[in-house]
């Protein structure tokens, strides 16, 4: 017989919530002063701050700054209960999620699980690539960069050396833009000095896009000048190519060329990451939940999803919104209200997207920015672009703490042109072993 | 056939250092105009800052803030060497560091391995408790803690709960006390906030020592204050107690008694972490090499031993020299000196201790402090001393970056009663299972 989860009942309605990103925060704050039960489950007990997990990857600055513990986030909202668990189905007949700690009865159920790295089937892909959805795929990356080159130290055939000194990234979405940019950096001002004995200008650093433009979804003027800035610095950019294969040392592309690295990272794409336990005519392509304009998921009356797994269709947005932290932010704040008037029996306020815009950063006094101020256009590139990106994505930081952290590494990461997180701590990804057919020559 | 790690010889006399903690980063440092190639070996890339290491596991600080890449710390040392390696044995007919990478070969070799967690032959002692000797074992304790607190909010049974919000540390010196304290700073302050689901009040401390008085080495007055601060903030401490057996749940000790615990704190001791390859005779009680007053392995000519795996028997220290930073630092900084005059055949001078003094924090405003300052004897208990350990600390630490970080933590801390970090990320010690035989009662 099946187990309940040990919470005590206050009484009030329970609005269960799955998953803390950007939507679920949002609209566990919303709830505060709700005459409801907020049972938020995530299978972490932080939140991430995904925006600026590239930079934990790249050493610019500490997993520990952008993530931020639940229980402490809602310390003081008396009606916040957390659970950490994972979510195995739900049942929506006896209105139950079944999770590792046990059973959790729900009054409304909120699906804010987010999205998952979309390898498109291709299995081979997900064992050797490196993914970046998670801090620990962060973490990874940064390790697996580092420990490339201290073994990279030990060889002098150029293949071999090429393999663990060139990096694929795959995607030219923000993710992609922004690590590709980040690389570069680090190529120019830090990692020669750590390893002066490597020569870095054989480091290649390669972006493919299946598309005819990079951060396609911005402007016209984003997608030229990020492209014009990455060139630049240097990175090799393959517009109109996708990746057939990667066997973890060898990409071929579409064309039947080739590349040779152990280190591919995949940004190309994400896909809702549903439950189980919905009516499967409920899930649209891409694995999100089609719901109406309040967020209810079709077929439901108690069930809602919002942020990436949801797929609100409407004209202006056939393919549901961009899954993007500003409309996981926006829904996850009106469902609140929302949840609050359905169990009043009052009208509900239908979603409307408000699109703030987009930025992306690429390098040092490098970003594009489109904004939406007063109904208005702006967009720039460059500095002012630059400055306008730290400034949002600071204040964006939750906890005055981690943004005192993160504000002290990016002053002191810019003025010394030094970024002091080069650490190997944790797990890194195995790649495949140095063949024994590599030389190793006595040279001491 | 054996191969040889690729390092490019500067065709100087190789200084091959193994181990990058306290002793072989001041023996790096001090040969930095050294005519000689400086080779460092550890299996990390970067210095532990092992002080603070406790405030890791307590959430305290970020565990990127005390450890230092050497690679950067030596980023203006033209003669210096880095290798990621772990070393397996040496060969001294041969003059050959056998690694992970290859074999190094080495003109002047210096032990500086350190310390590790002595278990005194337990070793189901050994796999059940959680060490306190590096990064991972901090960041596991972290993890550990934050878990149990999750885990026991599905739990009823008293003895159950018991066992996972009760903690038993073992071994009275400097860490032990260090560790008890931070707990009980959270335990009043922070995990109640956090957890107003559990009743804290229920939630023990424990402190094991096997003598009679905590921070042994230190002055009587440290040592009676420690007590009595740590029994004030409501520590249960086990004086003249051993302990016998820890299954994972059951602590027995040499009295009978029994604590229910399934996260016990190892620090009741360390040992010599010597490599593989030296002469048997040269290996004294408690796994250290014996060297003469310069430091040198007794049987070798060109081989040395600094910092704790070193033991320099003199009159004045008939068991060694305490194994704490300051007999490291000195050494190494001493042997950079030693090791130019040796080559140059010039006179080499004999190492004398300068003891600076100890100290310990207990808590918030609480520390004890014996210093020597200008040959006087200065002991501080209390806020005073509170503020020389911070200071001490924070200078200390390597690396600007660092510091500026663990300021700002500490700052934050002391002024909010809070510590931030408190993220399960990265592994835990997998702890006993709870058994089946716990009532999940249905409460929801």
């Amino acid at each position: 017989m099946a187990k309940y989860a040990r919470i005590a009942s206050t009484g009030k309605p329970k609005v269960v919530i799955i998953g803390g990103g950007f939507a679920g925060l949002e609209l566990v704050k919303s709830l505060r002063n709700a005459e409801v039960q907020v049972i938020l489950i995530d299978k972490q007990n932080y939140h991430t701050f995904q925006p600026l997990m590239y930079q934990v990857a790249t050493s610019g600055i500490e997993a520990d700054s952008i993530v931020h513990p639940f229980r402490k986030v809602f310390e003081s909202q008396k009606n916040f209960y957390f659970r950490m668990a994972e979510v195995q189905c739900i049942d929506t007949q006896q209105r139950l999620v079944e999770t590792s700690i046990g059973l959790i009865r729900y009054d409304y159920l909120v699906i804010a699980t987010g999205a998952t790295t979309n390898y498109f089937g291709d299995a081979q892909m997900e064992k050797n690539a490196i993914a970046m959805k998670s801090i620990d795929d962060a973490i990874s990356l940064r390790n697996t960069i580092l420990d490339n080159f201290e073994r990279a130290l030990q060889l002098d055939d150029e293949e071999q050396l090429n393999s663990l000194m060139d990096y694929v990234i795959v995607g030219g979405g923000a993710t992609g833009v922004e690590l590709a940019g980040a690389l570069t950096e680090l190529r120019k001002h830090v990692f020669p000095k750590d390893y002066p004995e490597l020569d870095f200008k054989s480091m290649d650093i390669h972006l493919i896009q299946s598309g005819g433009e990079l951060l396609k979804g911005m402007s016209p003027e984003a997608s030229k000048k990020s492209l014009q800035f990455l060139e630049e610095m240097g990175v090799k950019i393959w517009l109109n190519r996708r990746v057939k294969s990667y066997d973890g040392y060898t990409v071929t592309l579409d064309n039947g060329e080739t590349l040779i690295t152990r280190t591919l990272i995949w940004a190309a794409g994400v896909t809702g990451n549903p439950v189980k336990g919905l009516r499967p005519e409920s899930i649209l392509k891409g694995n999100r939940l089609k719901v109406d304009v309040y967020n209810r998921v079709e077929g439901y009356d108690n069930i809602f999803a919002i942020g990436d797994v949801a797929a609100m269709i409407t004209p202006e947005n056939p393919q549901g919104h961009p899954m993007l932290a500003q409309p996981a932010i926006q829904q996850g704040k009106l469902l609140g209200k929302n949840l609050v008037n359905l169990h009043h029996g009052k009208p509900l306020t239908p979603f409307v997207y408000k699109d703030q815009g987009a930025m992306a950063t690429i390098g040092r006094n490098k970003a594009v920015a489109d904004l939406k101020l007063f109904k208005k256009d702006i967009r720039s590139q460059g500095f002012f672009a630059w400055l306008i990106w730290m400034f949002i994505h600071l204040i964006s930081i939750v906890g005055f703490r981690n943004r005192l952290v993160v504000m002290t590494n990016w002053f002191w990461n810019y003025f010394t042109y030094d970024s002091g997180n080069r650490l190997i701590v944790g797990k890194k990804q195995e790649n495949i072993p140095i063949t024994e057919t590599i030389t190793h020559k006595t040279v001491i």
